[in-house]
């Protein structure tokens, strides 16, 4: 019965994305400092799953590229599990080549410790401190925003403040097509709840443009940003065909 | 049929642990670095809570203080949530002042940020790098060890070499009557897995003993830590219950 209850539910969703290759970032990035200790992000990583859940029931195929987390892979999804945010640049480099869409929604570590050590570190008597020094990490979707031939990409921004400032200031240093902004301070929301809210910006043409989903379930919530991400993808990419291939590969 | 199984396995439990109250710390704790970034130790939580499930299932009062971890609370179970290390220090010592035996099966963190940041920290131009300045946290089971009344006391160490030597050495510096060390780096062993194997060290009068228990799951070696913290809780008992108050508390 309840085969049939996901089937049928399955029937009811569009295969707008058949034929698209998606990929979605997930989770949390973790950079070790010892064997032991490491410093991490937030993130339970439901955000991505429902994403690549969702994509998938809509006929993608995805891949997603997954920090540690303890969630079960969605059914005919693609699981590629990395731990560090290189490992996580790694593999969304790898698979970007032959994707359609990216999404990146992990909450990637800005910084990883510069010389990890190799066995657990003992408190040194006497001392009551500890000095941490950090090294930037690749910034993963810049990255790929940058490559030649770069899926659309989808950005995210967890912020506490300021959320369209830094969504828009991100959307365009970036590289992005759109990009999903919540408050993760907002009670209720984000941060390993099953709900959540995000306010989608993107570009038309010279106009920036926004719209707020309002607050859902995360599963309810992927699937309103896969529609707004699949009209603004079509209409780019209807847009690029009508660009005369001169103008692009002079 | 489960539930009977269940109770039949119950029924055959030693209920060598009734009357008495038993204070576990399991998982992680989390030190925030801003609102979204944290330091932290790897810890699934699992060994703690299959002692606090298996002191349960021998008869006694568990009270289960737990970092952020994703497992369910054992059955019978009284649990308290906490996040950082001082949060992890103020349950501790408010309910052991009435515990007979206190396992401390936590990965408390040793550092904490000194000054965590009310928002989001934002990389700055030009900078490749952060300097993060940590402060010493508050050792959970010495300053348990050392409260007046204390409980029974039983550590852990997780460590990555020189087994023997960090362990006998924590023991004695910290007070306590047992620990349990594992090998972190030995492989499908500790860390997120079901399976983990100890050695257990506790002093019986000026000889120093211990005994290795094999790899097996972290339920069974549960109930195998249990067993051994019985004898020599027993014999701790029995030998204070022979001291001559006038010469404890003189």
């Amino acid at each position: 019965a309840i085969m049939a209850e996901l089937e049928r539910e399955r029937a009811t969703q569009p295969e707008d994305f058949a034929q698209r290759t998606v990929i979605v970032t997930a989770g949390p990035t973790v950079e070790a400092i010892d064997p032991v200790r490491y410093l991490t992000n937030k993130s339970s990583g439901k955000m991505g799953f429902a994403l690549a859940e969702a994509a998938r029931a809509r006929g993608a195929r995805v891949i997603l590229i997954a920090g540690p987390v303890t969630l079960d892979t969605p059914s005919g999804v693609e699981r590629v599990n990395v731990q560090s945010a290189r490992d996580m640049l790694d593999a969304a480099c790898r698979y970007a080549i032959d994707a359609d869409i990216f999404i990146g929604c992990a909450a990637v570590a800005d910084y990883r410790v510069a010389t990890p050590a190799e066995h657990k570190l003992k408190k040194t008597p006497g001392s009551t401190g500890l000095t941490l020094e950090l090294v930037e990490n690749p910034d993963i979707i810049a990255t790929v925003a940058a490559l030649p031939a770069r899926p659309f990409m989808v950005g995210f921004a967890a912020e506490t403040r300021e959320l369209e400032r830094f969504a828009t200031d991100k959307l365009a240093r970036k590289g992005l097509d759109m990009i999903a902004a919540n408050d993760v301070l907002a009670p209720d929301l984000g941060f390993g709840s099953d709900h959540n809210a995000v306010t989608l910006y993107w570009q038309d043409g010279d106009s920036p443009r926004h719209e707020a989903l309002p607050p859902a379930t995360k599963r309810t919530l992927a699937h309103g940003i896969l529609s707004r991400l699949m009209a603004n993808f079509s209409a780019k990419a209807s847009f690029d065909d009508r660009t005369p291939h001169g103008q692009t590969e002079a």
